[in-house]
């Protein structure tokens, strides 16, 4: 699918393929990310996946990019309302399809796509397989918490409405990699999302996760902070949250829809009267402060772990600068061999069942 | 345990059963919520209970409280470490029990405590009682949202960390009751909490709670919207949402969490400079106006759902404006014979298993 007349990236630099369709603004918003990124990072380069008679005129006029981008030809894109099921029969020939691809092959490190998520993960799962050890994959975020760095990790926020006891202990490990390779926290603190902290409470396979993964804490070289809840997730209890994906997804869309009720809230505050205009204006600069600190393009990316693969699932609304900071998580995970030593970590840690019958 | 001596309060008056004790800012707060209460409402009278020896001084430094308030003398203090199981089988003699008992003796008509949930939940269930066809009762509570109101019902945020689809049915109908008797909503839409709106979504127990609500709606008067997402607690596409304990409690302490993560991120922001400082003076009131819309304080109480009798539960760390806050509530579901309606609502729409049978 390659076209040999394509410019070829700079061999040493840090090769991200990136989906070009299926993001609610389009391939446009898709390649200023780009420009934004390669301007910033001198050592990442790209091959882009769609229809090349719409991606080249755009690549074309950026000179940001010149011999830092590939053009994978796909016709198909796969839409908001396609169902998973459908595109992992008929997806072949789609951008995403093909951003994946490219990443099963071994041509890039590490997959970027803004489409469908659910269509994106079924797709992940089928190409590049479920890394060994590993039963349930997981899709992790950053969450803006009040801790040092500033964000946790929290995981599963939607891979899977199910998880055992052994797949919460993976997605301790996973998010301690995480955590190291993303955040750069080396021993981060990892907490069990539950409706108390007292050991007693919660669902039956939540008690079994806790021991599980206390028991591992010391030799995959984290601190179980046992038990903690929903305020907890923008708090500095932990750095890595870990909870099954049904209930991981409603906490960050409820936190998701809160914030935003503020945004509009403090808006409409300010509107109220000309004195209140008046002190917006001077506001200008610290609400604008506040909102970088806060603001979700920044932290764009849930990242699929637990692949053989990594795969960047930026928000679909995302803008250049979503795309932009998509891409620099992708780099950053890619320069440090994140999905290998994540595997080491895991095949380190055996299955319970397994260790008990050892 | 009455003192002939107490002040009787008029026979007219709606009278609340009110837990002294048990909050985390003491009795004092209590005693100065029903001052705030009793000031603004005075169709209000009160059976409080705690300490005499403590409360009587407090009480009679009132001069709006006058003939207005019945102390029951309760020695007994249930803490916020008390175990639920620990304070059933001891917690007679204790201020929460008293405040609940009078319920169930009919001398009034509803009862607040700013007391240990769990414990409440515990005592309210054994000495009240599930409602005739009530399995699992919930606790409800308003989270603010962008509908006409400014708030949505939320529930089930903890009674339980279960609830299978006949469970959620009885909440929806529950939050139906309180959106009409709380919000003044008669005819609310109410959204089936889950991790996406298409109907194929989402564990078992919720597809076929979609069927059983929506086969419902009509009868029970209100509109069925089908599913919606954690962005919705917020939102204007349903009022009532409903889900299960677990993950009820999981989305208010998420939300909660992040709404004052953005409180401190704010304050922060305005301290940051000479200019940012003069803004925030003058953006004062603008952020005062802010703060009144989406104060949990404003609407500080759960209400559990689906005893023989109302019981409010106030925020644990709920000051004067808090209780205030929560004995409006009391009076105003008490006032409108909310316990009776509710039970008649669930008694005329069977259990689904009985449907199946006839």
């Amino acid at each position: 699918m390659t076209d040999p007349s394509d410019r070829s990236p700079a061999k040493a630099r840090t090769l991200i393929s990136v989906d070009a369709m299926g993001g609610d603004q389009g391939p446009a918003a898709v390649v200023a990310g780009m420009v934004k990124s390669a301007k910033i990072n001198p050592d990442i380069a790209f091959i882009l996946h769609g229809p090349r008679s719409e991606l080249a005129p755009l690549v074309e006029r950026q000179p940001t990019l010149a011999d830092r981008v590939t053009i994978h030809d796909a016709e198909g894109v796969v839409t908001m309302d396609d169902k998973p099921s459908q595109v992992v029969r008929q997806g072949k020939g789609t951008s995403m399809y093909s951003a994946i691809e490219a990443v099963r092959s071994g041509e890039a490190s590490v997959a970027v796509s803004c489409g469908n998520t659910g269509a994106l993960m079924a797709l992940s799962m089928i190409r590049l397989r479920k890394m060994p050890g590993v039963n349930r994959p997981a899709i992790a975020v950053l969450y803006p918490s009040s801790n040092a760095q500033g964000f946790n990790v929290l995981l599963d926020v939607g891979a899977d409405i199910r998880a055992d006891a052994d797949d919460l202990l993976r997605f301790a490990l996973m998010g301690k990699s995480y955590a190291r390779n993303g955040l750069g926290v080396d021993h981060p603190r990892i907490g069990l999302l539950n409706v108390g902290t007292e050991e007693h409470k919660g669902r039956t396979e939540l008690k079994e996760a806790h021991d599980l993964i206390r028991d591992h804490a010391a030799d995959a070289g984290f601190d179980f902070v046992g038990f903690v809840e929903g305020g907890d997730i923008s708090g500095d209890r932990a750095d890595v949250i870990v909870t099954d994906g049904f209930t991981g997804n409603i906490a960050i869309k409820t936190g998701e829809g809160t914030a935003s009720l503020i945004g509009i809230r403090l808006r409409e505050a300010f509107k109220y009267s000309i004195l209140s205009r008046l002190a917006s204006v001077l506001a200008y600069t610290s609400l604008m402060r506040l909102r970088r600190k806060i603001d979700p393009r920044r932290v764009n990316g849930g990242v699929f772990l637990g692949l053989n693969g990594t795969v960047v699932k930026s928000h679909g609304s995302a803008d250049a600068t979503g795309v932009s900071a998509a891409i620099k998580l992708a780099a950053q995970l890619a320069d440090n061999g994140f999905n290998d030593k994540l595997a080491a970590r895991v095949a380190a840690t055996l299955p319970a069942q397994q260790e008990n019958d050892t």
